[in-house]
């Protein structure tokens, strides 16, 4: 029995998330019918990151075990034949049974894309989130200063989230101007439910004056979901690289 | 009675190219239809470039005259909310009743976008041609400062083409590097049907060491199709913009 991690890019539009569930199309299911097909045997998936419907990935890792004799390094190769073209395995190779996509990871890194102007342009319509005017990204870097290091995010979590512990350490939050638009990147050794939407969100709300750049430190110790910004739409986000501990 | 001139930008993938024909969408017709709901009368519209299915555009243009009284310059922003959000009306404007989108044009630029690496990335897959290694750039720019110029075109023009003269002057033709990708941006004072996508796949047999790029020469001067390398996929390609005499 051998254990494989994949590293997996998609284009989130068309499923209902990363989880498999019931009456709807999800990327765990699709990758796991196909790792089943090339492989002949069931294949189980434990994902990294659940991400939500509409968001995508460069890197997600997900991993299973299996009695394949297929070389590990090359099952990437032989399921993206089975998989749709918006699924694409980009590495897969042998870890030690004891790897666990979730747990182990210790930094993570999300992009946030924002595109503003007059027109959205059609090209980008499904891989960021248009704006009309141009925010003010000096106002929202200043508020991004906040935000990094050891935080009980509370209030940057989707109400009904179920977890112990709120506090999570964010390793860097930039904000980076391109050609009619911007990136947020963000990397931290964990997220909460909705957290990056909700982080971009509020920086948005910074950068059209709505919310002033100190202001995020209260929002911070209010500890109130209410008192961010919104959650920025699904269709900006990208999952971009998972770190782990035990590198192989 | 006005002309209005109109600078679209879409997302080709899921038309049939721009011109109206039966049984298949195309943007011309989405296009004239929204119009023609908007305004309340009959639209009929003379594009710039017809361009082929699963091509895209950023500055496509077409024409259309009306006796609406909506002010010119405001028909973009209302004609888009009967739009679906694969094409987008980017600019309106009252023209001259004898501007013409195909004939008035003297400068076009598109671009053709390659992206290499051993996976594609989902997020390009519909905007970009994917290739496996890393073609010779600087072999592609050389062979291209032989398509500079004015040329008979005869071997970038897919069989069958009626025109008379296949004589057209290609302004300049940049083979651009990109971060794990490529950008081929040509302008000229028209093209061909199909040229550039046979130019595209042309320079990338030069970039793969398939065909020598002084070859690229006796290519022009073959004036036959089946010298010059194939056309490239149509998704890789976008028109840019296009430039006339008479700017409004």
């Amino acid at each position: 029995m051998k254990r494989i991690k994949l590293t997996i890019a998609y284009d989130g539009t068309n499923y209902s998330g990363w989880q498999m569930q019931n009456n709807a199309k999800t990327v765990e299911e699709t990758l796991a019918n196909a790792l089943s097909t090339l492989l002949h045997e069931e294949v189980s998936l434990i994902g990294a990151s659940r991400t939500d419907a509409g968001v995508h990935a460069l890197g997600n890792v997900a991993a299973f075990d299996t009695e394949s004799p297929i070389p590990p390094e090359k099952i990437c190769y032989a399921v993206n034949s089975f998989l749709p073209e918006d699924i694409r395995v980009v590495k897969s190779e042998e870890v030690g049974e004891d790897f666990h996509p979730r747990f182990g990871a210790h930094n993570k890194c999300y992009e946030y894309l924002v595109s503003y102007g007059a027109f959205e342009n059609p090209m980008e319509r499904l891989y960021s989130y248009h704006i009309r005017k141009m925010p003010n990204i000096d106002a929202m870097k200043e508020a991004a200063t906040y935000i990094v290091g050891e935080h009980d995010f509370e209030s940057f979590c989707a109400a009904g989230a179920q977890v112990v512990s709120k506090v999570r350490t964010v390793y860097s939050l930039d904000v980076l101007p391109e050609e009619s638009g911007l990136v947020i990147r963000i990397t931290g050794n964990g997220f909460l439910y909705n957290m990056v939407r909700i982080i971009a969100g509020t920086l948005l709300k910074v950068g059209e004056g709505a919310i002033e750049p100190e202001t995020v430190k209260d929002i911070i110790d209010a500890k109130n979901r209410e008192k961010a910004g919104p959650t920025a739409p699904a269709k900006g986000l990208r999952l971009v690289w998972i770190e782990y501990d035990d590198k192989k």
